[in-house]
Parts: C-alpha cells; sequence; structure tokens
C-alpha cells in the first residue's frame, strides 16, 4: 500500500475543506484534501449565496476575497412580504452598521479551488473509498483508492468536511452519537435564471398558497423558489408554471415587475434540520454539513460551515503554535452553542414562512402573530437582524 | 316581569366588569351589574397578581388606586431561573422605565366593589339565569331571576364580564363564532402561603423535573406554583411534598432561602390558550376570559382582560358622547391585535419554560437555544420584557 504523509487530513472538497485547507496552509501547517467527485461535479452544485459579515471576513483572511468584493453585492437589508404587506428589515440599521454579501456557493468554491492550485496545495479528486483510521489512537490515518491502488494517509487530524452523506459521520460509532432531526412537510422546487432581479433586496414571501422567495446571484442572474409538497416532481412545473405560481404568491408591486425567462437549472430540495452530537470523535472533527444541516429559510447551511472551519482551523493553530492540545477537546461544545443558534433561526424563520397544512387553527394563527408581533417591535426586528447577518463567532482563548 | 333600565347592561361582577363599570359611571354612563355569585364568592377566587403599567393606570383613571398605590409592590424586574442558572431581566432598563405592579387580584376586586358601593351603582348579586336577549335588533336586554322574581333589564349595550364559562358567549350562534384552542398537556399546582418571599422579584423556573413559579402577593404572602402532570390531584400534595419538589427546581441559593409554612390555600388549575373571534355579536361585547383564555404563564390574563375594558369603556364615551356609532364594529377587531400578541407571548413564555414529556429531542432543545439565544441578546431580553410589562393600548379615533 502506497503511503502519504500530511498535518491534516481534509475530506470532501466543497467550500469547508478548501477554506479550511487555505486558511491551514496559510499558517503553514501541511494539508492533503480528499474528494470523491470531480472538480465540476463540485462546481455544478447550484447552493447557496448569502455570506454573513463572518464569512465575508473569513474569506478575506483566507486570502480568497478578491473576485468577491469586486462582483458581489453588499445587501443592507432584505425584505419580507407577508400576505401583499412589505416589510423592510433593515439590516445595517438594526445591527450597527453589518450587511450581508450576496456572491455564489459556486463562485466562492471556484475562487478557493483556484487558490489551492496557486499555492500549490494537494487535492486528490475522484479518491474512493475514503475510509478513516484510528481515530481514538495516536496513529490516526485514512485510506482511499485512486485508479485502482489503495493508498495510506497518515496525519495527525482529520476534519470531515465531506456533508450530510459523506463517510466521516458514518465511520463514528452510533452510539457515540445523538441524533436531533425535523423533516418538513415541504421541500424548495429552486430555478436559475438569467434575468434581472425582481427586486434590489431579497423577498422572503409568506402567502397562503405558501412560501416563496426571490434571490439572486448577480444583477443578471437570479435564483427563485417555491414551497411545494415533498411528494411534488420538478417535471410537474414547467417555466411558465413556476412564473405564474410565483407571481401569485408574491405583492402585486412585485408581480408586475418580474421578469421571467428559460431556467438554466430547476430542482427540488427536501427541507430538513439535523444535528449530531457531538462534532468530534477522537482526532476526527466533523464540519459543516457533516454534522448539521438547516433548512435554508434564513441562508444559514453555508455560514454555519464557515463558522465550524473558523473554529477548527483557530484551534489546530494554537495546537501547533502553542501546542494547546486541551482545545481540541472544545471544538464540539464551541461550535455546537452557534449551531443551535442558528438551527433556532433557520427553524423559526421555516415555521413562520412557510404554510404548514396540518398545523390547527391555533398554530396557525400563533405564527401569524408572531411574524406580526416581531416585524411591528423595534427589538423583534433587531433579533431578525443580527441573526440574519450572522451571531458573532466565540474567541478560541 | 318587572323591569328595569340602564344603559350598559354588564354581566359578570369580576374585575373587569366592575372596572368597566367605575369608568363608565365616572363618565356619566349608568351600568347595571348582574353576578350570578356572592361577593364573598368573587372575592374568595384567587387569581392573578402582576398588573401591567396599563392596567394600573387604568386603575388609577378609575379612581381605585389608592390602596394599590400604598400596598402594592412595584417591580423593575423579574428573574429566569435555567436548569439553576439566575437570569435576570431588568423590565425597567430595558423598557426605558417600565414596571409591572404587585397586587392580588382579589385585592383589585376589593377596591373595585368598596367603589361601586360608594358611586351608589348598582350590582345585582346572586342574579340566577341571566341570558341577554336581542342583540342584533334595537331593543337589546337582559332576563335574569332574583329571589324567584324574573326581571327584565333594558339596555344599550350588553358587556359580557363573565368569564370563560359564563353565558355571555354562549349565548352568541355557534356558528358566528371561530373557536382557536390550545390544551396543555399539564397544569399548575399552586399554593398560598403567609411566609416571606424566596427573592424580591418573581423568579420563572425552568428545570428538567418541570416548570416552577415564586410569585408573591405582598412581602408576608407567597403564592408558589409547581408544573403538574393534568391528571394530578391536590390530594396527593401535602405541604412537604410541595415544598419538597419546589427545592428541588430551583436555583440552589433560593432553595436554600426558601421559607416554608402551611398552606392556606391549594389548588391545581389547567393551561390552557382559547380565543374566539370575533369578541362582539350585535349589542353584546365580550370582555377578557369571556372571549379568550391564556396559560398563566407571562400574567397576561387579567391584564388583558383590562386591556379590553379600555377598549370598550373608550368606545362606548364616544358613542356616547360623539355619537360615533361607527366605532361599535371595530371593538372586536381593535381588541384581537392585542389579544393575539398576548397569546403569541403567553403561548411562548409556557413553551419555553415547562417541559413537554411528549416533544421529541429536537424540539426540546430547540426550546432551550430560543430561551438561551433570548436571554443571552439585548434585542432578545427586550422582546421578552416589552411584552411581560405590557404592548401599549391602541388608542380609539
Amino acid at each position: 500500500m502506497k503511503t502519504l504523509k500530511t498535518q491534516v487530513a481534509i475530506i470532501g472538497a466543497g467550500p469547508s475543506g478548501l477554506l479550511l485547507g487555505q486558511l491551514l496552509h496559510n499558517a503553514g501547517i501541511d494539508t492533503l484534501i480528499l474528494e470523491r467527485q470531480t472538480p465540476d461535479y463540485v462546481l455544478g452544485r447550484i447552493r447557496a449565496g448569502v455570506l454573513e459579515q463572518g464569512m465575508v471576513e473569513l474569506l478575506r483572511q483566507a486570502g480568497v476575497s478578491q473576485r468577491m468584493d469586486t462582483e458581489g453585492l453588499v445587501h443592507g437589508g432584505f425584505e419580507l412580504a407577508l400576505d401583499g404587506r412589505r416589510v423592510n428589515i433593515d439590516l445595517h440599521a438594526l445591527t450597527g452598521g453589518k450587511t450581508v454579501m450576496i456572491y455564489g456557493q459556486t463562485e466562492v468554491t471556484r475562487d478557493l479551488m483556484a487558490a489551492r492550485r496557486e499555492a500549490g496545495a494537494q487535492t486528490i479528486y475522484q479518491a474512493d473509498n475514503v475510509v478513516p483510521h484510528g481515530l481514538k489512537t495516536d496513529e490516526a490515518f485514512v485510506t482511499f483508492e485512486k485508479d485502482g491502488e489503495t493508498w495510506r494517509l497518515d496525519c495527525d487530524y482529520i476534519a470531515g468536511c465531506d456533508g450530510f452523506h459523506g463517510v466521516a459521520r458514518q465511520s463514528i460509532p452510533a452510539e457515540s452519537l445523538k441524533i436531533f432531526e425535523r423533516i418538513y412537510p415541504f421541500g424548495w422546487l429552486g430555478i436559475l435564471a438569467d434575468t434581472p432581479p425582481v427586486h434590489d433586496e431579497l423577498v422572503y414571501a409568506r402567502h397562503e398558497r405558501g412560501f416563496a422567495l426571490c434571490s439572486m446571484r448577480s444583477p443578471t442572474r437570479t435564483r427563485y423558489y417555491l414551497q411545494v409538497p415533498t411528494s411534488d416532481h420538478v417535471d410537474n412545473w414547467s417555466d411558465q408554471r413556476f412564473w405564474d405560481e410565483l407571481k401569485s404568491r408574491l405583492p402585486q408591486a412585485l408581480a408586475d415587475n418580474l421578469v421571467t425567462g428559460p431556467s438554466i437549472e430547476k430542482s427540488i430540495a427536501p427541507l430538513r434540520s439535523f444535528v449530531v452530537e457531538p462534532m468530534q470523535y477522537g482526532r476526527l472533527f466533523l464540519v459543516g454539513d457533516a454534522a448539521h444541516i438547516v433548512p435554508p429559510t434564513g441562508a444559514k447551511g453555508l455560514n454555519l460551515a464557515a463558522s465550524d472551519v473558523s473554529t477548527l482551523f483557530n484551534i489546530l493553530l494554537k495546537v501547533y503554535r502553542e501546542d494547546r492540545l486541551d482545545l481540541l477537546e472544545k471544538y464540539s461544545e464551541i461550535c455546537l452553542r452557534r449551531v443551535w443558534k442558528a438551527e433556532r433561526f433557520s427553524w423559526w424563520m421555516t415555521s413562520m414562512l412557510h404554510r404548514f397544512e396540518e398545523h390547527d387553527a391555533f398554530s396557525q394563527r400563533i405564527a401569524e402573530s408572531e411574524l406580526e408581533y416581531f416585524v411591528g417591535s423595534e427589538a423583534g426586528r433587531k433579533t431578525i437582524a443580527e441573526n440574519y447577518v450572522g451571531l458573532p463567532y466565540e474567541a478560541i482563548e
């Protein structure tokens, strides 16, 4: 068996794995990333596009922000459309100057891939049968196959950045993990289109026909979503039907403004809340979707992965530079404090804005009243705004 | 049939009926109150003891605040005990100077009874078979029996202040009402004792053994509560068992400080959320518990009745003085806006602080995370504080 050696083995070359790799590389810590798919496959996954200020700063710290800072759209607010009524959530004013950045996950990944190439740090794509070993020993390693050959990668630590369906979480004994989960009875039908955005801010629409979201990737590319039943299928949705349904859920002035066009991507994603505890098992650290999933309402998925990356990076930095081995055991509890707050916010935004057919009249009215109170109270709007721009990262000390 | 005549017939001589009667009487509008029970029975019901600033001001406006302003305890905050950790909610600082008044409902009722006696306004106690008639006509009237004789009370309007089980709501055709309801799977076991309060503020305790509340009526009289299963019975609870269980749910420093003593009242009350819409049917106006019930967490029941009273009083004042008949149809929608916000807060406080055995692990953890976020964020604490001191009354214009 051929062998390789690195300090931190990273499983998964999505944005979390690449960002962690870049931060560690810049700090002089050696990494090797193993990815099951090809770079094009990774870039083909259309995902989030709203970056919290904390993630924006982390990308700057990693030195990969040049294109984002040029092409990204800084948003100082977003809009709630509540059964036709429009309410502005002024993030900038409510948070004392914070904003979010509209910049697609695909572009973040592309920038990180380029930076890693340039840095000469190694990523092995199409690595099959990746398996972590020796997690509770002093000799952790990862085995994988590449072009028919089996390899052994010796390492100090393993970062599991391989998503919800990845091998990292599955390699932890089930009895060592506690799972918290909620499956929502609906999904999001999303399309990507080369049309100008209907509004210069994101619009989250609550409507009796169901939730809708008007998002964007750039001034010429839009991403729109509709709440649909879990059982629905993308083949049932012609572009025409999608645009008609979207218009029916938007305030009239927005519906009148909506520019339609052919979709360049169309898919249905289920909505799920999921957390596994702890996020660590010996020398293996779960990062991002490998440990937790949020429903996309609130745009927290990618941002939560970034805060895990920040925590793990800062811990590893102190481990290698100051021999602070005590910090390793704190990774999970530090991450989970922020994870649960983001899970709470994502669950809340989902609960407030979607239509739950199976809820009784009291629950439906309480959800309306809750939203009514929160948008009508300055303190309430502040709670929405401070969560939307992202709660602060915890310092590692 | 003997007949009587008044401008506003009030059914129920609890605090809402008496307060409405006093405000109308002071304004020169004639009222007659019909009450099924005796004064002593009404005074014997141990109820709420936390008055919002709006209700305090309304009692002052009614001229019945003298004893309250002398004996009542002004509280500028309350305490949350979260699994042993103590968090102060500084109402005064968080709301820009607002407070609540600790003064028992029994004392409010006693003061209102005395004022009504002094004013010479009529209350007929032990009125049997009270029935409102002609609600959708120009000739509304109420029939009742007193000492075996049947009476007819002619009136312009009828205020149904007779509580959840009263006749007022039941006299509206069921098909004209929409009901929203939630029954909680637990009740509150409460005791009244002549002991000094364990803490100078109210303490709301969340604990894995269940919710507990340390409340008070005066510096020498306490009111303590424990969450118990709905199926539990007061006979199962000796004073000793009550005190032991209460101590087990409080932070150690408070448990060590708790002065126990014989209970002078002990009862179990179910927890319910209930709203009926609309709160009006022709000439009949539902006030307080006749139209809505909140679980007691958050102390909103009596206060919500007071805001209904304020709304109805201000409408009737403009009806009689300025012939503003158009306002009569607005009573329900004005009240319901505030009612639903208080229902929302009461449901939220109940959901956050109680133990729900049947909730899945995700829901339990979300509730913990929600509370953790709200007490850790200044904006979050403000939302708790502004609801606790009471959202503003709507002006009638």
